[in-house]
């Protein structure tokens, strides 16, 4: 999916929201356990409930990889799923030397047909630049990631006090155009979303954080709307997990439902519709 | 396997090689074609041809996911051939919030049944932490790489001067001690390496380059062995891939055995044998 695809589609649904598909076999409905592949048919059931609210999909291979091989399955019986209309992001955080890099590419954008892959930026050029062969594909990279040890390293001042990742996002934004590069940016990461914005005027972020990770939706798109929206906004677990009991299929409609007038609230004061 | 088990195993195969099973099916010798599964026909005449010479083995998971869920089956079958003595190394690069690293964790230590897990250091220390919860299992931590775009942020220096590579090694030894923590640092890193080794005088490092990449592996030696050797090299390409004719095993073995000799000499002049 093209970029120019990807925001017809936020303004056509009035929403920016990607759903997170982190299935984790202990936290689905118990009425699942009953089918041969639990985690693929609560899948397809809330693939079904949210498609008309959300623009993107996110699976974390970790979640899949956890049952091996056939997890593996379930990853592209997942991804062959999805709608044509969705941006499908595999959020692997790959990254290697280059020729290993080409590999995961292949992996990703011909084996499991996803539109967009996370990569981590720690080896450099050469790690992200195999990605960005591919027409129509995107690299998601990490800039400010929400979780607490994105202090560690990201928030570490360089010489002349710049933060890692504002060199990140510099040095990377020249490698990937906003046609085939977006930012992950945490909901978490308060000020820093702003500066990076400011660093990246064009390009999408997607923006994790928001939800049960104690972000807010008002506040990012204050921070970093752009006049083509500019953001993709996960949130996985107060959607899918919205419920667990048998009549889960309410809760979760719900809470997609009210994320998506919020947002088309938030687009209409930002004047992208 | 833990740290005490690995430095037995150096002294008495004389041999610190780690053999890189990044196996692709159009540099393999033709004959594996006929097989039903080249890729795992292939990795096991290496396993048995190598074992003799090497204390590691390290799949690199990009060759297997290019294709899918038939490529974990791969994985799966390539690490459970290996023979109980040797160290099994997922080189996957993973790194993700607290409890989806948790889950990857899962998925190579108790799924894939392998001793060491690359890591990438970029989301900081709660990326890290779930995999140092494992009895004898490993986190192979990103230091510094081999490939050209280690100089993009690994170089990068930070306000006292010290580029961010050390300030990895600096904090990630505290998360984890040298018997549940590796490092790797690429042998093309030159200086670098004694560096690595000031920072983390214990540590084995897992050291790419050597060879195709065209480190020096008496260097390496010479800026890093320790008296329990401290490090694991690793050689892919110019193992696996030493000759592509119906003959190919007789390469295979006159590669290992030079290496070994090699190792073997390097391993009396730093007077750990």
């Amino acid at each position: 999916m093209n970029r120019q695809t990807l925001i017809a589609e936020i303004k056509r649904k009035r929403s920016f929201l990607c759903v997170g598909l982190d299935t984790d076999i202990d936290r689905i409905p118990k009425k699942f356990l009953e089918y041969d592949n639990p985690v693929l048919e609560f899948n397809k059931v809330i693939i079904d409930l949210t498609s008309k609210y959300c623009v993107a999909y996110k699976p974390n291979t970790a979640f899949y990889e956890m049952y091996g091989s056939h997890g593996w399955k379930i990853l592209e019986d997942t991804f062959a799923y999805m709608p044509d209309n969705v941006l499908k992001i595999a959020d692997a955080k790959r990254g290697d030397i280059g020729n290993t890099s080409a590999q995961y590419a292949r992996a990703f954008f011909d084996t499991l047909r996803a539109d967009a892959v996370t990569v981590a930026p720690y080896m450099g050029s050469d790690s992200v630049n195999p990605f960005l062969e591919w027409k129509d594909k995107w690299v998601i990279l990490l800039a400010v990631t929400s979780n607490s040890g994105s202090s560690d390293f990201q928030m570490q001042p360089l010489e002349h006090g710049m933060p890692l990742y504002q060199k990140v996002v510099q040095t990377a934004i020249q490698w990937g155009d906003p046609g085939q590069m977006m930012l992950v940016v945490g909901a978490t990461a308060g000020d820093h979303i702003k500066k990076v914005r400011d660093l990246a005027p064009e390009h999408f972020f997607l923006v994790p954080g928001v939800g049960a990770q104690g972000g807010d939706l008002t506040e990012v798109a204050r921070n970093a709307m752009t006049k083509n929206c500019g953001l993709l906004v996960n949130l996985s677990r107060s959607v899918i997990y919205a419920d667990n009991s048998a009549n889960f299929e309410e809760a979760v409609v719900s809470a997609c439902e009210a994320v998506q007038l919020e947002m088309e609230q938030l687009l209409k004061e930002h004047h992208v519709l």
